[in-house]
């Protein structure tokens, strides 16, 4: 199948793309959206490049809504990749990959399309927190698969992609200890123990339970409702959901452990 | 006076820039380290442009160490600024910039340069932390002025230099919760009351005195030496240093506070 690649050429800046990283939580453990291009079979983050006419930040928007349906989640810079081996033809999976969209070249544009990928690409990981549920994975013209694979399950990726998710996690590991930011990785409501779940699976560590509930009771961005009914009464655990100002509030200022 | 742009016109990436947001931290305030173009007397951060054969990071590095001597310092990316607003025509401060740097263009290379500059510039900001004592910025041939400015006297500024200063500011109030990076900023010994003053500076607060101490040894980073010999020996105030094995321990995985 040939594609015309004139808006590519015409209206993006070559050398430079962006890479999402989606992060969503399910079955207690925190997955990644990732791609499959076809024939190769090479798996990655979902990406884009950048129209000359738009800021990053819009296009990485774009991209997280082609992949996944859905606007205004927590998607924030993680970090800029500009190795000098970030180029198509550094490995046997990057050269496959770059035979599969060689496969899509017209005639014409041939020559142009050369140089446009011939360069390193300097790219921008983006880091996206989503709910999970709320998702329905798109491929697009290029790949066959679009999936939430767990971070513990990882297949080789494309280039640096790898590295990409591994800094995208260590900042989300960071961050989750400044800021309440599970808010998009839940369901309205839920219980500590839910929540508890989530930090675990993000910080890769145990938590002591009852020191835990303290911490985030204390920080007062959680509304406590009905209790959770299944099973004895008396040990039916109570359902919370986000108190949003307190919420938006920790988010601009953090925490203060100080 | 001419200068020869071969260099920037046939090695550098067009429409990529790096820009510094250097703090230092000197008279119990924390500043930040500006550029002043000649003749039009705009302030700016010091930054530069990216050689096709270089990753950014090395790029901001070398920016670093050209202003300042240093080497080795607290370098991190901070943001992506991309805005359509990110060219030289936005606004009569950066026309006047733009002017300045037209006199110093050679006739052959007029055109070419018209081309390169007149393009939006995506720029990443890095943000450095430097002990001020230890800096003796530098001029270039473009700027007349390279000081320590201090965050609340900060002149009008270049394109959205400003934005960038304050999101560095923000990400530093944030890390410095999470992580211990005053080493930079102090110097080999301080005392109790010198890292409390650092963090009242960066964080913009008053800090309680007994509460800030008990944190801060319980983070277990400090070494702790004789005392500091002036006044009345039982008010004189204990003299501490970084442990480095620590602190790096720390910088690594951060503070846990859950």
């Amino acid at each position: 199948m040939k594609f015309d690649y004139k808006e590519l050429l015409d209206n993006c800046i070559p050398g430079l793309s962006i890479d999402c990283v989606v992060f969503g939580y399910k079955d207690k453990k925190l997955h990644v959206l990732l791609v499959r291009f076809i024939d190769s079979h090479v798996w990655a983050l979902p990406g884009g490049f950048i129209p000359k006419d738009q800021d990053m930040d819009a296009v990485a928007n774009q991209v997280l809504f082609q992949r996944t349906g859905l606007q205004e989640v927590f998607l924030q810079q993680s970090h800029i990749f500009s190795s000098l081996n970030r180029h198509f033809d550094i490995n046997t999976r990057s050269r496959l990959v770059m035979d599969t969209i060689k496969k899509t070249w017209m005639e014409d544009q041939k020559e142009a399309l050369e140089a446009w990928f011939s360069e390193r690409f300097i790219s921008t990981a983006y880091m996206a927190l989503v709910d999970a549920e709320k998702v329905h994975p798109q491929t697009d013209v290029l790949s066959d698969a679009c999936d939430w694979i767990p971070l513990d399950e990882l297949p080789d990726l494309l280039l640096d992609h790898r590295e990409m998710i591994d800094e995208a996690h260590r900042q989300l590991r960071m961050k989750i200890r400044l800021l309440p930011i599970g808010k998009s990785l839940l369901p309205e409501r839920f219980t500590m123990s839910d929540l508890q779940s989530l930090y675990e699976a993000i910080l890769d560590q145990k938590l002591d339970r009852g020191n835990f509930q303290r911490k985030m009771i204390r920080l007062g961005f959680l509304n406590r409702h009905e209790k959770l009914m299944t099973g004895a009464q008396n040990k039916a655990p109570y359902l919370y959901s986000i108190n949003d100002e307190a919420y938006d509030q920790l988010l601009k200022h953090g925490i203060n452990f100080i």
